[in-house]
């Protein structure tokens, strides 16, 4: 990284970002299980199960990006992904054996995957701003993938899965 | 609204739900002029005073959302706003005096932004889904000003915020 200096400049936000982003992921990577063995409708849980797959390279990448930066792998406990995480298993208790069930997994995953979207979307410009255009084009690979993955879910949610809830 | 039984059905996960946006919003509503406080470049304060203002006009419409449903205006704890507004506070005390503070800043209304635009998306399918057709109409010109503001946020990010961050 270039400047590393007292008062703190975009590099060193973009490192703890770094490492917010890769606290999230792999929290994210715990989770998913347990949402594709909650989800009810076959296409909800295989949904799930491809994200688990795609989670596990993004966290490759986030790996990638730190040694990029010459830094250490490393996370920071993020707050937010915390609390998205327990709406999601909040809803997984509320809602168990419901027909809603679904349609309540389907928006927690939509708002972590916002969240995600929100965070390497900013990553992006702050990698292009520093230059880190190797860095850039590997995180916009899962920026890509996020979005790919919240257009599927607003596909489920329109489909048969607000559906079934609705009509039980 | 329609049903109401047990097992929960989607009615009662909408109902949820508006409760959480609705705690949402308003402490949106408490960290706004916060944010606009803290920032440092003129435009940044400006953008987020000119959301306060539509926050204020969005949590009007939730209250008649839910006149609508015949409930009363009503919020339930939100972890995962709590965790996202944290996260905003956290910038404002470990960035205080850095040039990188309102890339930071940024980058946190940007995270709670998407997490507005997950809900109300995932608040629209529903809505469509139960009938609630003037409530969908309504809420959609939230989310519509919740698109915009991300959109307007993700300009400044890219123009003059990041750049006096970097070249400082």
């Amino acid at each position: 990284m270039p400047k590393s200096k007292n008062p703190k400049t975009l590099d060193e936000l973009f490192h703890d970002a770094l490492k917010d982003i890769y606290f999230a992921e792999k929290k994210i990577l715990t989770a998913l299980p347990k949402m594709a063995n909650a989800a009810q409708s076959p296409e909800l849980k295989q949904a799930f199960q491809k994200h688990e797959s795609e989670t596990e390279r993004q966290v490759e990448r986030l790996e990638q990006v730190f040694e990029m930066i010459g830094k250490k792998p490393q996370g920071k406990t993020c707050d937010a992904i915390m609390g998205l995480i327990e709406e999601g298993q909040d809803i997984m208790k509320e809602y168990k054996g419901s027909p809603a069930l679904d349609a309540g997994l389907l928006a927690a995953a939509q708002a972590v995957e916002h969240y995600e979207i929100a965070r390497y979307g900013t990553l992006q410009t702050w990698m292009k701003e520093l230059g880190l255009d190797e860095a850039a084009r590997l995180l916009g690979e899962t920026l890509e993938e996020e979005k790919k993955t919240d257009a599927t879910l607003t596909q489920l949610a329109k489909t048969a899965v607000n559906q079934r809830a609705e009509a039980a």
